[in-house]
């Protein structure tokens, strides 16, 4: 039964409102919802993170379980949310703020819960997917398929969190926590987003058989976790890469069932509503249990991880996609395959097409030098790539994007 | 805790159990298993039919939660194993019974539990999809992939169950009845295997820009459910089309949350641990609260959909793919569209190569006439094909492999 509804503008939605609900209370104060005495459970639509934390917090200290589709929210605020939710016995359940209408939390909390997970990849983000796309379907620039893409309503009139992976960040901080057991760490996570991925590069990246994806990937090294999100080349065959405009899907390899995927629409009011119904639906089937009952925040842990710590980028190991744009001269890969090697990095293949046959044209006299390597240590890379864009005949910026040997 | 364990040849497990589970109760008597007083959950990996159906029973007379992997005993004894189950408020847990490792009845039944489901569409055999993708990628014939397959431990050395389809429509039954709310019905879906397919419509479906694969199909249609499996053409752009080898995918569309997709292994002892561990931590959850707490077996349901009935195949559409190996003389086209016209069948594309570019050579002063149609009503198809087959230069026993345009 919905009792109440707060939102910011009432006289215009109304309407809306009495027409979907009757006749219910409407307020424009959202603390009368969450102090409310006859309701057991808040749904939390709206946007930012101050505002959503308060009421969250005031709707827990009133005893009501809680809904949200925050993952800005959840990804700052969450170790504190989820331990009061924990200390009051409420449930705090938030599907929706990860890849929109994908069942992924249940599925990693409850399906895997037999699995020790050792890495989650995946493409969060529809907005960036679709741009990514776009580029690549219609071989056109970056600002183009942004265009394209607002005009569309894949990307708001501020897309700026979707293209830096701030928003991708948030999701995979918070699929780290529960994959891992660790607290939700993303003010540590490495992000990078795509404004500096070009059509040239997406060509190349199409010749060497692999496909460019904003991929948010969290995985557990010997060392630590990595927790990272930024554009990065996949094998075309996967099907990750195969994953084509705003859809999202999310690779989840476990010790004892292997790798599983799962795919759907990440955005949208439809999918998001999806997931907040569903999770309305599991909060009501156990409100009046013991909360020993309900599924744990951040899933079922064998033990405390907490002093695991996240990687720092330059501890990271990838292989990388580099492209040099160079002047047509001899020794020029000679000298580049000699730093690179000075740096252990080792090359696993090279493209370099002919002056005349390039597959965009670019200035005379000068050539791309493609190169994928193997696996190597950000930092080697980092004072691989200064050495490298010192020489006299590197022209450009170096272009420098990682690569996983995903299987699925 | 895992109190006592039955299999049938104790001696040889005996050391392999104790090790794994330290000094418990062995014996080769299951109904000492399942009536023992200090058992609360069963877990049910036995195989064939009557024998486990007697067990479930006595294990829920007796009070006890059951586990179980087993499709052919839900798919046939499921509509009584379930209100067995739900009149005396226990939990029967079946996550292993459908795609192996994949949380595919966890994401219909509580993931997707805002939606009404309109179709799924899966890959739920292993074994034929391993074969298909092997007679596809290598280019050879359906007896050659499947010795490979029984090599490779991918096909049981009877594999007639996954062949002809039987294995998968057990499980596409069981889904049926979670999506749409109705009983399970195995003895009235439609089945069909995949000996027939050669390797000279796998290539003629390519070239078509489609891929072959066999299909669990539930529908929800206004006159009826659709409920089959059969080889079928999908779009090779689909992720579904993509899928290869041994792995399972299912593809669900519901009204609200679009398209979804859930991949991973399908089959073998760790993906089936997955999934039954993963029913043992919710029934252990659960086990002492309310009946009215759990998940319903076959799905929340807004109201009793008892009475619609399953579409018998005549009475289903689908596009069709056609081979007709003709005589090469004039005329023959022009024949077999009127045919088809004669029976409301319209012609979406044609292939037909000059005698000598054929991809698979083949006898001298015949060809391949290869079409896509339209949808059809399968009653329409089959009067069809009759008198096709008939013509004079019609050589060979027709080809017809039906086609879904899914999207996902």
């Amino acid at each position: 039964v919905v009792r109440a509804v707060s939102r910011r503008n009432l006289t215009a939605a109304k309407k809306i409102l009495n027409k979907a609900f009757g006749s219910i209370e409407l307020t424009e104060n959202p603390l009368e919802v969450v102090r409310h005495p006859d309701i057991d459970i808040v749904v939390e639509l709206i946007g930012g993170v101050e505002t959503p934390k308060n009421l969250v917090l005031e709707a827990m200290a009133h005893g009501k379980h809680v809904v949200t589709a925050n993952k800005a929210l959840l990804a700052e605020h969450g170790n504190l949310l989820f331990a009061t939710a924990q200390a009051q016995g409420l449930m705090l359940a938030f599907e929706a703020a990860i890849a929109g209408g994908i069942p992924i939390i249940k599925a990693v909390r409850e399906g895997l819960s037999a699995n020790h997970i050792h890495l989650i990849a995946g493409i969060v983000n529809g907005t960036t997917n679709f741009i990514m796309s776009e580029m690549r379907n219609k071989s056109i620039d970056f600002a183009t398929a942004l265009k394209q893409a607002q005009e569309l309503g894949f990307a708001e009139a501020d897309p700026s969190f979707d293209l830096d992976g701030t928003d991708a960040t948030h999701k995979i901080s918070l699929l780290s926590a529960m994959a891992f057991g660790i607290p939700i760490q993303f003010s540590k996570a490495y992000k990078e987003g795509i404004s500096n991925i070009s059509p040239i590069d997406i060509k190349y990246i199409e010749t060497l058989g692999y496909r460019i994806k904003l991929l948010a990937i969290t995985k557990r090294m010997d060392t630590g976790i990595e927790l990272r999100v930024h554009p990065c080349l996949i094998p075309s065959e996967c099907l990750l890469a195969n994953v084509e405009g705003p859809m999202n899907a999310v690779l989840v390899q476990g010790d004892i069932v292997g790798s599983t995927m799962y795919y759907g629409q990440g955005a949208g009011g439809n999918p998001t509503a999806s997931s907040v119904i569903a999770d309305l639906i599991d909060v009501t089937r156990l409100h009046t249990v013991d909360p020993e009952h309900h599924v744990p925040h951040l899933a079922f842990q064998p033990k405390a991880l907490n002093d695991i710590k996240v990687l720092p980028i330059e501890e990271v190991q990838t292989s990388y996609y580099l492209r040099l744009r160079v002047t047509n001269q001899i020794g020029v890969l000679a000298t580049t395959a000699a730093i690179l090697a000075e740096h252990q990095i080792s090359i696993e293949s090279v493209l370099q097409f002919e002056e005349d046959k390039t597959p965009i044209p670019h200035n005379t006299g000068e050539v791309d030098l493609v190169i994928l390597t193997n696996y190597a240590q950000e930092s080697m890379m980092n004072a691989a790539i200064t050495k490298l864009q010192q020489l006299p005949s590197v022209c450009h910026k170096i272009v420098r994007i990682r690569k996983e040997e995903l299987q699925d």
